[in-house]
């Protein structure tokens, strides 16, 4: 009797129903892969919160799973900046990234002291995978960073193909264009998932290719007089070779600020996949000594990043980098969904100090790395998949990559719009849902990891809103009375100095409460926190916390 | 002898380097108006803040001016809101407006207890009103509500331009076309200053009528098989027309759902401004007994506001609405800078519950109420101005406002771009910056009015991000040793109960600084929050605020 084929799992832990901390485990029976391992950034009202990253519980829970390594796609922060953590809860775990990608990888995990026994492999895409039982055949894509790989993951039935981030770029800043032969090749020997980008489902067309950024860049050098500035994100490799390039063309010498970004232009230019000749890159503490209109400097913060270098520029605040009349600025990025208040605040403080700023739309400086629908559609007729399940972006994305799935020839009943932690089992009989399991947030915020939950965060919330304020009250064993004066602290709720007629009422309910209230502490003080609580709503319509201490003696 | 003419004053006290809470004075001489008292709505980190509005100290400071009145331009809530804060100040202050203008007005100060004693005037643009010894001519304009009103301010120096908050629509909604003809006519008398709206000059070309909706509507109303929401602002009746008007023709009944905008659209009815016919709409409570493919429903919410009512049906907490499969639910908005992770969630909430979610760029179902810059330079040309002052709109905004006037002729010391409270002259010398005045915000939380600054909400902040821990010890007077345990109480730092051993560290710190400082207790307690501070620093990463309640015994 022959054997019968392993189950093919497809459990998705993070980037499904949001933009950030990508991370797919794939199973085959009890062999399992993951494919990326990224962070996301916080939405505004997760208070404190440094950033998130997935929760893999799943992995750690499932004892009988073989797993036998990860794959990276590229190298930005929301498909790497979680392989620290993961590598620390599966030390021994093989990585296989592109060169780039894999410099990324090593800088993190450099910096998290995990490198010495990192087992990381490095491919080209084109290149066939073997992880553990897994064969993964890798194909290049184009993005907004160079060295990007989709795969092809084979399974008993059918390929899997994952494409990463991706659009059809084809005129790419580094000349590889993406691989459509073995997309299509693909198509012949049967795709049974398509597990998709979906990032711009809700924008028709096609993305723009990085060259017209070479136009607008062109542009704006040739009406600049003195320094240049562009800010993009630290991972953006592919911008930083447009504004070496620039650079050269207008004679201009390039200085990097701020640390991320010097250090993977660094890796990169180690790599041999940025060109930035030697003589060009000048130290940011030598600058001073280069004519204004000799210069470009790149730096990090177009998201208006309080700490990056872009902010603290804006707010006079970065030790050798000061806006000067004259200066004309380049944010050369859009606004991640949520950031756009602070990137505005930038931009109008910028200008304040007198700096000319340029932002898409104003001139082309930035296009997505992300294909648009248009793309999406090419992407489905190459490969010409049995099901399909939208990746990478938040909800409505994903329902309108469905949508295009189904309006490009995809049968309704083969699309899977899921969320993380829902996983999708595919054998002979087909594809189709299986259990839910964990695939929520886990916050980092400060050196602590998932130690703050929904409780934290929401008690942070009332605390932002309203404050609190606390009394501790001294009461005789005795005569149950108050003794002294009651002690106050509030914060966050009304400035104390200004408000000595509420201080009045509180001391005034507080020996209320205490001397007509025989019972015991506990439900004193419950009855003296309600009352409070009660005299501060009405008379100011907030609701700080409150809290007694009542100390018997 | 010639008595010397009077100088001209211009003080914007809000909307200058900013969305939100218009207010200008014009004072010749000693006599003064108001143009607009609008609110704005908090930024993200402007914790617990409900809403902002202008800081009109200036005008309490000034006993010596005599001011007559205050005329509305239009009835947006960044552009009245703020009407009844103004009127309890000056409570026989008369007032101008429009008759929809007005009506909203009227809503406001009747919410506010104030309408009893109200001067509230109605005229029609194009009237030429005389408020106190000032001549000033309306004129018809065009944006996302009827009725609104520019006025030609006369001085002895010319005409001051203020246009409001438009763009040129050449098939408005209510068919009633900009006033090109005044504006031309201006232009021949001599204008001195153009105070012209900045919102959208960092996007080219001209702005879409309103009637491109119409034509997003039908396609959406064609394709819809249940129940149709359209979310927008309360205040934005033109839209309420559109949705009535594509009602009609698709054979639905009308139901309004949120306080606000059911206020609004029967004070617009009443006015005769929206033509609805009674037959058409019905009560938001019987709804049920209407097939769901006749039945539209207008709502508030577009926004994201956790309040209103499509964020209550997003999370399932609406009385009386709730998602249902088959429903087409249409965001007839754009976020406003710093929404956009609101209306994000919110969408893909709706999109979770079932519904069918259209936005821009889905489909043209909105359009900006605000010219682009080709209507800018439009604006330029027809008046003729000597001088420009940008308004309404963020500093980029006015900066790039500022440079268009430029380029469309204007001379570079001609063109004015300043932030609140920065006053600007004209005599007859010329026209110049004069001194700053308060132009800040002033903001409103719960019943607080201005009564939370800078440090309150910056207290928040930190409450925010990390949270507090406050500690409560007994101190024997005589041994100077701690008696009883101590009591700890934290809220939004890390979870307690899962921090055994943090606690046991905050507990020998405390101990351990208590029974080891022989100073006095101010001294003790500067020293244990420092200690504590420290700890909490070196285990968690994290900021807490610390407090202490030392309780000598």
């Amino acid at each position: 009797m022959a054997r019968s084929k392993p189950k093919v799992r497809i459990v998705p832990l993070g980037g499904l129903g949001e933009i950030g901390k990508n991370m797919t485990v794939i199973e085959i029976g009890r062999d399992a892969i993951i494919i990326d391992a990224g962070i996301m950034f916080p939405a505004n009202d997760m208070h404190g919160v440094d950033y998130i990253i997935p929760d893999f519980r799943y992995l750690l829970e499932r004892n009988d799973l073989r797993l036998h390594g990860i794959v990276f796609t590229h190298g930005h922060e929301d498909h790497i900046g979680a392989v620290a953590h993961v590598i620390e809860a599966f030390p021994n775990l093989p990585m296989y990234a592109t060169p780039l990608t894999a410099g990324l990888v090593e800088v993190k995990l450099r910096d998290a002291g995990l490198m010495q026994n990192a087992k990381l492999n490095v491919f080209k895409s084109g290149d066939v995978l073997k992880v553990g039982p897994f064969t993964l055949e890798s194909f290049h894509m184009t993005h907004s960073i160079p060295d990007c790989a989709g795969f092809a993951i084979h399974t008993p039935y059918g390929l899997i193909v994952f494409t990463g981030d991706y659009k059809f770029d084809n005129t790419p800043i580094d000349g590889k264009r993406p691989d459509y032969a073995k997309l299509a090749e693909f198509s012949g020997r049967g795709v049974v998932m398509l597990m998709g980008d979906s990032t711009n489902a809700d924008k028709p067309g096609w993305t723009p290719s990085e060259v017209v950024i070479e136009a607008g860049f062109d542009r704006v050098f040739r009406r600049a007089t003195g320094r240049i500035f562009v800010a993009t994100f630290a991972s953006l490799i592919s911008r930083v070779q447009l504004v070496a390039n620039a650079a050269k063309q207008h004679n201009r010498k390039l200085a990097i600020a701020g640390y991320s970004m010097t250090r993977n232009v660094e890796m990169a230019r180690k790599l041999g996949i940025l060109d930035i000749p030697d003589d060009m890159l000048v130290d940011l503490g030598k600058i001073s000594s280069i004519p204004p209109h000799e210069l470009v400097i790149m730096a990090t913060g177009s998201q208006g990043e309080p700490s990056a270098v872009m902010a603290r520029m804006a707010y006079g605040k970065h030790r050798l980098l000061d806006v000067q009349k004259g200066d004309t600025i380049i944010l050369s990025s859009h606004p991640i969904p949520g950031n756009e208040e602070m990137v505005s605040r930038n931009i109008n403080r910028l200008l304040q100090r007198g700096a000319d700023v340029i932002y898409d739309p104003l001139e082309d400086v930035h296009v997505s790395g992300h294909g648009r629908r248009e793309e999406m559609r090419l992407m489905i007729n190459l490969v010409r998949p049995k099901n399909v399940m939208p990746c990478h972006g938040e909800l409505r994305h994903l329902h309108l990559h469905g949508k295009l799935a189904v309006e490009t020839g995809v049968p309704p009943e083969n699309v899977f719009v899921v969320e993380n932690g829902q996983v999708v089992e595919i054998d002979k009989y087909g594809v189709r849902l299986a259990e839910r399991v964990p695939g929520g947030y886990v916050f980092v915020d400060g050196s602590g990891v998932g130690d703050i939950g929904r409780i934290v965060i929401r008690d942070r919330e009332i605390l932002a809103r309203d404050g609190f304020l606390l009394v501790a009250v001294n009461v005789s064993r005795e005569t149950n009375q108050i003794i002294g004066q009651p002690e106050i602290i509030s914060r966050g709720f009304v400035y104390l100095r200004d408000s000595d007629e509420l201080l009045e009422q509180v001391k005034y309910t507080i020996e209320d409460v205490i001397n007509n209230t025989n019972s015991s502490n506990g439900r004193r003080r419950e009855k003296l926190q309600d009352s409070l609580s009660r005299l501060l709503y009405n008379e100011t319509k907030r609701r700080p916390m409150v809290f007694s201490v009542l100390n018997e003696i």
